[in-house]
């Protein structure tokens, strides 16, 4: 028997009491021989539910979910008041080709200017090539696809043949490559080509469905038990714009972990220390953009899954609002929390890949009546003088909770030019129930991912999976249908926090993540590893934009001591990517791209 | 391990290849001392999970929730595509105020005619008085509010001192009775009533805060966890009108039953055979309304809990669409299947009311964005006509599932009158996985009921619950997050078969339940009763609304052999509760209202 606690009414809580909580996760370390004894345990009849018991007790789980009245009814899924319409954007059609607009957003970018990026002079600093400096060189024959594909080829084969191994793609197939590289050569040769995106090499998350490949989500299993027949939708949209479709990028099994750790396929290495992680659970997405050898990946994201490995591996990832994109033809398209989301190297890439991928489907639009898709107009200065009319909200005590200053100091510098350069105001803000809100998100997702996997589980699959994911089912097997209610109505609540915090800021500013890419334990690598403090602070700050369904995009600003890339987070109001999209822009300038060349780096125009 | 089934998406369903499932219900009939001893077992470490376990499988639960793939994404909530607007009705202002929607109302209704009424002729068949018939008896100075009170009050007397004691409120105060008649009858006297309504008498179930009355579902405790500050929103829309409120009228404990059996205060007893049940879970509306002491109740249905003992009293009972009322300020405001609804004698009590009481929450207009509530133009007899392209909706399996072919053979009359009459056709459908549909609504209700009991429940009040209760809470516990997630996607197979019917019947027709009101056993009167196969019978049709949100109603429509009332059910497209009020005013109509006297019945306008 517990304590039974009243909660106040959300609306009447005093934010001058709010009190920042710090992180007190009370969980074991484990990996190699003491998880797999760890998992055999869980999964013991008695001793397993003792064990999950008390677990969930230290985290104050049960404390918040069974002994807890919350007043207010649950909310099942992202719902969001009308919004005041962005200013200085360009609205899309969601239920127009892709293509069509894909080339709209083109007009939303500033005049390309070749000259910078081709002059003779290679030894200015590094820099990624952008989309639009691979559609300048086809256009302008210096390259062609059918020769970028060959250096793929030979870039992947020198991976795959790498000491430790660095899987970036688990499903990959060169003909295939060579094949689509050809049609988009000779499109080019017709003067034809489908977009700005045709000839653009693109990677796929295991969980997302892409023709010809099976869609594992980084399990060994999968393809036995889910048939693929046809491209995820928003594939089939890149497909339209003449994309390459390179093959399907390593994870972390079913997204449910954020290091990327994977023993089923070999753990990906972050391209700045492959003695590193790269951060998870879109790995491999993270990591073939780091490496420069895709343009973009598509990741999925239901706790942060495309924005930590890409605040680890030094590049951009989009968080879209909730029911932006259409999840058809992705593993957990059950989710409330979870979306399709871009990963590149720089803002231009991920507006250009985002334009050609959105879209929600006919029941999200039945559900959530989305308002329209808007791009933000960068193509002339004057937008951005609009800047210095916006707020920046920052929580600062939840902003400095991170593992080394490195990371706020970093972070808060963005803030002070942001200030300096255009105006940019930062306002306090506080958050009341961020730890309840976490408890939130993982009795979600975890229930939502579960709820695909059970028939298999029952089936006998569940000792396939690696011992990381069984130490999560079993936490997941353990929440009761009425925890997932009490779990939504802490959404509710925690909604309208944000609601309330929104009339007084444009954005939240935060890090993406407490920690900078963790080191992977050489034990890892072969049987997984269990670190909650290591998850706690990687996901300190991304669960907000999952839970209540907002956007997000993190954006490199930097590196810490280290030289390991350091990523801040712009989460945005509902259905307004095109705002943090052109403060992610803004970012990009001030900080310049990322100009410390990843260790691991192929250059795909001009060769190795 | 169970064998693993998948299903096809809906949409590729063979609707020629389902076959209607008869039940198979496998679970004891518990009363008296075998219930107690049961839920003992029940509650017992180990032996209780075991007993439970094997419970949902007999009853294919663990089949269709844990064995099954279900290819559909969930549906946490009902969502509805637009809907084609209706013809021949009046809009009302939701955020207007009730007195102003019930002015209106009753200019939708036909002329009121008080020579039919008031006649001499005190021989003429029964029937139970109108709203409008006190309107025009409180208007002619006929009688007053406080007189009718003073009639109230002495037979509530009665009724308290009746044996067996058959209790319709709960919580009563005659000082507070007298008090509000007295403010009406003066409002009256200065020819100013507030509406139609001023001077009404009505009840509100146990579940719905009504000042100054505590709110305990039916408990005996609920009044010392939850206070009661202010009316629900549904009842101060009452009082707005100038509604008399008796009091809080008894339910089956905390609506957890279809049978209103509750040995906390004693069993209403059915004004058409006081050894019957009256039905429930709002039983002591039905009773009071049927009884001719209240106009009108207010219960909450969140399965069947208004139709179904409106049906087995032989009196009107309306489900509006799943957030059409404002469930602020009722017990189970967190349910996804739940509304409130109006409990009356006839059709046109039932337009009055709800027009007084209908408007979302700010949150269900955020979420579900309702359409504009209507009402039929009763007005004239033309709008009658257009009743002639209505297509019912029927599917014969299901409609001849019940306890006695008089059931299905009144309400099949009724069709056949409605097709001479109006020409209405009667359109054969097929509706699969009704099975499904009953497993989907017991995890959602269940779930989101226990949710807001679990901290009471782990706080030690587990004891005070009735045996009834606790067998269902022990049931309820064991529902999973996966379970219930996996529940919300049959919610949206379910969803599509329907509104694929939709496109071809503009309502489906059922009998309310498939059984009239059963005996009630002595045994059951003390200790209560569980009884799946009368539970099933009497929920067999009512459960379809309630998991959709779709509108329904039930309209007395004859008598069984044994004199026993006998309704039709009539389910609606989504927010079209001006469709189902209009074809119910004409049911009621080609019926007669309902003309059988009950054997407990007070005539509190003449007098006893």
């Amino acid at each position: 028997m517990g304590k039974k606690k009243v909660m106040l009414p959300a609306r009447e809580v005093d934010l001058a009491t709010v009190k920042y909580q710090y992180d007190k996760i009370e969980a074991p370390h484990l990996t190699g021989f003491s998880l797999k004894l760890f998992v055999k345990l869980l999964e013991a009849p008695g001793i397993g539910s003792l064990i999950i018991s008390r677990l969930k007790k230290e985290n104050k789980m049960v404390e918040m979910l069974r002994n807890t009245v919350i007043p207010e009814p649950p909310m099942f899924k992202p719902e969001f008041p009308p919004q005041e319409s962005e200013t200085g954007v360009v609205p899309l059609d969601e239920d127009g080709k892709p293509e069509e607009r894909v080339a709209l957003a083109l007009k939303c970018l500033p005049d390309y200017d070749p000259s910078t990026n081709w002059s003779a002079d290679s030894s200015a600093s590094f820099r990624y090539w952008k989309i639009r400096d691979y559609a300048h060189a086809y256009r302008s024959k210096l390259t062609t696809p059918s020769i970028v594909a060959e250096r793929f080829i030979s870039a992947m084969d020198e991976f795959n043949n790498k000491k430790p191994p660095t899987p970036l793609l688990i499903s990959y197939d060169p003909e295939h490559i060579r094949k689509q590289a050809a049609a988009s050569t000779k499109r080019f040769e017709e003067g034809n080509p489908l977009s700005i995106l045709d000839g653009i090499f693109m990677a796929i998350k295991d969980d997302i469905d892409c023709c010809p490949h099976p869609s594992n989500g980084g399990t060994t299993f999968f393809h036995e038990i889910r048939q693929v027949e046809k491209d995820a939708v928003s594939v089939s949209r890149l497909r339209c714009c003449g994309v390459i479709l390179v093959g399907k990028a390593n994870m972390h099994e079913l997204g449910l972990g954020t290091t990327g750790n994977n023993p089923n396929y070999g753990t990906a290495r972050n391209p700045h220390d492959p003695e590193r992680y790269t951060g998870g659970s879109s790995s491999g997405p993270a990591a073939i953009v780091a490496s420069g050898l895709c343009s973009a990946a598509l990741g999925t994201d239901g706790g942060g899954s495309v924005r930590i490995p890409s605040s680890l591996c030094g590049i951009v990832g989009l968080k879209s609002t909730y029911g932006r994109t259409d999840m058809t033809g992705a593993i957990c398209d059950s989710g409330t929390v979870e979306i399709i989301g871009p990963i590149t190297s720089n803002v231009e890439d991920a507006i250009l890949v985002y334009a050609a991928i959105l879209g929600s489907s006919a029941s999200e639009k039945i559900a959530l009546k989305p308002s329209v898709p808007c791009l933000p107009d960068l193509s002339s200065r004057e937008n951005s003088n609009a800047l210095g009319s916006l707020r920046l909200g920052k929580y600062t005590e939840w902003f400095n909770d991170v593992f080394s200053t490195d990371i706020s100091n970093k972070c808060e510098d963005v803030l002070n030019r942001l200030l300096d350069t255009y105006g940019c105001k930062t306002v306090e803000i506080v958050i009341p129930e961020l730890h309840e809100m976490v408890t939130a998100h993982i009795v979600s997702i975890g229930s939502e991912s579960l709820c695909g996997l059970t028939p298999d589980f029952e089936d006998g699959k569940r000792v396939e999976f690696t011992h990381d994911t069984r130490t999560n089912l079993a936490l997941f097997r353990s929440f009761t249908a009425s925890d997932y209610v009490a779990a939504q109505c802490l959404r509710r609540r925690i909604m309208h926090y944000h609601m309330e915090i929104f009339k007084e800021v444009d954005v939240i500013v935060t890090p993406t993540t407490g920690m900078t890419a963790p080191i992977i334990p050489p034990a890892a690598l072969k049987s997984g590893e269990t670190n909650l403090q290591v998850s706690a602070n990687l996901m300190r700050f991304v669960t907000t934009a999952n839970l209540l369904g907002f956007p997000a995009i993190s954006v490199p600003v930097g590196y810490d001591k280290q030289g390991l890339p350091i990523g801040l987070q712009i989460i945005g109001r509902p259905w307004c990517e095109a705002s943090i999209l052109r403060l992610a822009a803004v970012v990009e300038e001030l900080c310049g791209t990322p100009n410390k060349k990843p260790l691991q780096f192929y250059d795909m125009l001009k060769g190795n």
